[in-house]
């Protein structure tokens, strides 16, 4: 059994992750052929080298290019900076490759609509690196609510917090500036985005007001004003009424990798903190009156595909696991076999929704989320 | 040593609260006389006397006019239906009474200010119920940023959730009638609300969203449509830029008590869930990288007056007690001295924030918040 | 209907404690005459006198035997110090009158016996002031391994733990000195034991240690050796062949009020720490694979008597609150109906285990809780 | 850079650990050559060869010995059942090879010595597979103990609990035989020893009880007595005076990876249960009185070797990372370099104490554990 010929693009925080996701994914999953890791794209050619060698490619190369075109490469992994998504996964598209690109999707709505319409065009598998939905825990939400164990859903919150914007003393950088995007809107909302993709009704109308934490901060030339947006709050409704909350903060000092959601529905609620990852709250409302109470659910072989990990409940995944489940869909995908993920095209309606929310503070006004696929 | 003579009016979830810490303020603090139970009026005289039996009043009254214009009485507690505050108030300050009225305020704002007009006029304290503010937890928090331990507040979230109203078996009820008012916003939004007001910048701006989780319930005759909220989500700015979220509920399945705070500032952040009423938590940025964390500051003797209940900390005060220190406050106001409490002036611009938020909701937009005072 | 009359020997940290609950128990419960509060007891006139006004009795007095002898006094509260237990109560019982008697129950475990005879003696009755297991939170645990959730109990942990001991430097005192007592174990640990003897098998065997965390303290003469004992570990040995762990420190930094129980069942379990008075975890083996976890159970009117204090769940109660309940216990008592008390026969089995304990570690052996009432 | 060659036998549970580990340990440190995964030896030739497909491996065999004898194996990975360890790891250590095997070490007292005899005359790196001392919290605490954080150990309790013994209805197997061994103290308890060996000081005396909460379970011929014990409660006494607790039960219900400690020096304390794998409860007695609290330590950069896995705090690693870490400090050792490791040296003294604490039980009284390196 040959298996699938893989190229890895940049090889930082998440490029790395990409590379052990599939150095493992054959070992956890044991059903699989392991993928050939062909090749892999640095910024110098003495770099690709070395990195190849540590993350158990065959070769490295300084242009990404080459990479895309070369026949061993059957799927591309893009793990380079957002700007360069676009024409990464087009180009990789029209060469005929599965694409895995890393979220964000792009840096403007018209690069991310490029990339859907390379997408249908190609045929191939095209999907975004939203790893948070492949969580055993989240899919055990999921599944919750796909049993009906909620009831209709009625309410949710989202909040998502981190702290490294929220020094002040941190000096003036390149997520202070425009071109970085708008902020936590774009840099980190979209995982939030994300989990409400699979797990919630569309989101058909939001306001959205945003704010800057630190307003300036010491540049080159001293004090420099910050324009991007760390903190954004938004109303959501969606689809059938139920209403929601979004908040987004990255510079919450003490939140390290919140991703809090409550969902509350007419028969029962969940709540999760991904501080705590391997966790979800569940309250059941039909427990008896003096023995109903939030369920602590600890991630275990009952909730696949933990079992893959580990055999014994209880015994933590932790954020690298995801990608390794999330590289088992993509090869799924492939296959051509059912696949947890989300596509280019589920992609782009995130990218609608954060456009949107930006429109809302913009003009201080509720906007409607059109239904891009009815149009 | 005298001890001031007190009126009740209403002996139900309240205004039995209010008689028990009549019972125990003197005892619990040791430093001032322990007030007369005068007398408490009740629906009938039949009734009126038992419960004058029972909580320690000298005597009962069906009309609650006498105990206003008794001579014996100092100060009136106010714990009847939300309609009669008004009449009650007024009635009771222009006798030259003090009065401590149970919050909300009124069912109207006419009616709120018709009150802050009768206490302005009267020179006499008057003053609502709001227990929460109380806690020697949220004072630490108050504590905590009046000193600065937060830096510059940035961002706030405030949830207040319970699920009396969340099951859809639940027959139609006065709740569910406009009738009651409009909905979790008044019903106990005011609560959360009492909160922000003693320890956030004024609120400038709202834009709300509400809902009704339930839409109709099983009346006598048939479904019938619920006509209030169970549901409000809200964004706030605050004077000075602070952006913040508020969520309320009274739909949430197994939110019991959950008034839930987050304060972020640009030096350290407090969090707090009042179904674990005696617990803080903070985060120090300045604590070392390896060090730093969220502390769980359970309350004790050093945070005032917790010493008063019991010597020891993380020996948990709870809800009752809160109205202890309630009346200590109402005590010390009656006195000429400084105290803690939400005046009818403080509950007026709370009423009036409600109907700010009332207003964005009916017609979709931002609203702002006049300042009151300064007009 | 004329209430009981009440006389209070000691106004400290336990005695206000008892005269809150004197204050307030009828109208808590609102089902019994209101006490009447006769008498109460100081170390001088002047505060008695004081006291007396304060805490709402009639009149104070200097000289405890008047207050036992006075014909209006039909139970007497005993909250002096430990040392004066045997003869306050044996002369209270000796008089006809009922006596609570606060925890422990005296200092030797021939006071205790003395304070037995006496009760059996009088047919009046005599009680103590264990106000742990009258949480409804303790009693819901009962309920539950009651009605048998839990299945066979199995294995049981307990830990009491503060801090008030912890600090190196603070200088030698009255609980380090051995006429104090011996140390954890029959300072606090006896809280402990109390609710081991209303939820769990009694103890048969023991074994334990002891230790002294801080080894000397400053005293007025330099560096002094500590006599008590701060720590004690206990191994415990069930009747039916449950086995169970005790831990006890008063040097346990951190900790303020924690008593963290672990009940095991071969059906489920059941975990509380009272730093959390009002929550209980709970685990049903039951549930299906995937919806397992224990259960923060919040108390609430599903457990009685939350509802007496407040009608709505998760609006906490406190630790005054539990010796409310404890006082209509022991009107129950006086009544002739059941109570949910620790008497002072019960009272005296966990004398009997203390000095088993402390036994042990004297000998450096297991011994047996020989069954005192078979004998 | 040629990569240390690996040989595998065993590919369970933690056999395939270990294979995850040695594909990913390179990628995840970055400054070390890729091992080359030689061989694996498993109990038949067609799973041996399909395993190494799926695993990474070279190739694969059903003779452990030859893998063991290869030239191209530099280090033995040793997964299998445990009456194995002591065979195959002499074996490997005769013909030179360096060894990791996993815990418990061996299966009786004379084996482990006979492996520790072998390991000291090999002269190779003869080490075990105690994963959890890896893991970045558990080095946090080592470090926050080492700076004197906590002051001087006083009290050290350790808990260790799992449900999978927990069902009465699961029937008699291997585990319930005692020719699996003692129970809960050798099977699993091992685990808590190894936390010990790197947190506290040496133990010195242990008192130890053990129980069968399933006296029975249904075998082929009916119902029959369970021989091992799944529950052991046990006292220690750590040189220097310091008291302790351990207690193990793998029959307690709900907990499935629960390994807690509780460490109270003098100077503050540390709490940590591995069901959340990333946090640590830190309490430090120098913080202000109104301040003070346990502060939820989340694993980040700031807590080697974190980093090497996510670069962002609160982003969680999970069981599988601990044993990459493991890997690290195996190459760490091979290299010559300075590696936290418990080598068969302290992996004997783990026996021997797991041997003093079934003594003590057998014999019902304390029990020295002699110093086995003074000897």
């Amino acid at each position: 059994m040959r298996g699938i010929g893989v190229g890895l693009i940049g090889t930082g925080y998440m490029g790395k992750c990409h590379a052990l996701a599939w150095n493992a994914v054959a070992a956890t999953f044991g059903d699989v052929a392991r993928p050939r890791l062909v090749m892999l794209a640095e910024t110098s050619q003495a770099l690709a080298t070395a990195r190849a060698a540590i993350l158990g490619f065959d070769r490295g190369t300084d242009d990404w290019r080459r990479l895309v075109a070369d026949p061993e490469v059957d799927i591309v992994s893009i793990a380079a900076p957002n700007p360069f998504h676009r024409d990464m996964a087009v180009t990789a598209l029209e060469a005929g490759k599965h694409v895995w690109c890393e979220k964000p999707m792009a840096t403007s709505l018209a690069d991310a609509e490029a990339m859907r319409d390379a997408a249908r065009a190609s045929g191939r598998v095209a999907v975004l690196g939203y790893n948070y939905i492949q969580n055993p825990a989240i899919r055990l939400i999921g599944k919750l609510i796909a049993e009906g164990r909620l009831g209709r859903l009625q309410h949710l919150r989202v909040e998502m917090d981190e702290d490294f914007m929220a020094d002040p003393a941190t000096p003036f950088g390149f997520r202070d500036q425009s071109l970085s995007g708008i902020g936590a809107l774009d840099d980190f909302g979209v995982h939030a985005l994300s989990l409400l993709s699979v797990l919630a009704p569309p989101v058909e109308r939001v306001v959205c007001d945003m704010s800057r934490p630190i307003p300036q901060r010491e540049g080159d030339d001293g004090m420099r004003a910050v324009e991007t947006h760390d903190s954004a709050t938004v109303l959501l409704r969606f689809a059938g009424g139920a209403t929601g909350q979004l908040a987004l903060n990255r510079a919450a000092w003490g939140r390290k990798g919140r991703i809090a959601l409550q969902i509350f529905g007419n028969a029962g609620s969940v709540t999760y903190d991904q501080e705590r990852l391997n966790e979800v709250q569940y309250f059941d409302s039909r427990d008896p009156a003096d023995r109903q109470g939030f369920r602590t659910l600890l991630a275990g072989p009952a909730h696949p595909p933990f079992a893959n990990f580990v055999p014994a409940p209880g015994h933590s995944l932790g954020f690298n696991d995801l990608k390794v489940i999330e590289a088992r869909e993509v090869l799924n995908a492939v296959a051509g076999k059912p696949a947890r993920l989300i596509d280019f095209e589920a992609g782009l309606d995130i990218e609608t929704c954060v456009a949107a929310m930006a429109r809302s503070h913009a003009n201080g006004v509720w906007v409607d989320i059109a239904d891009r696929r009815r149009a």
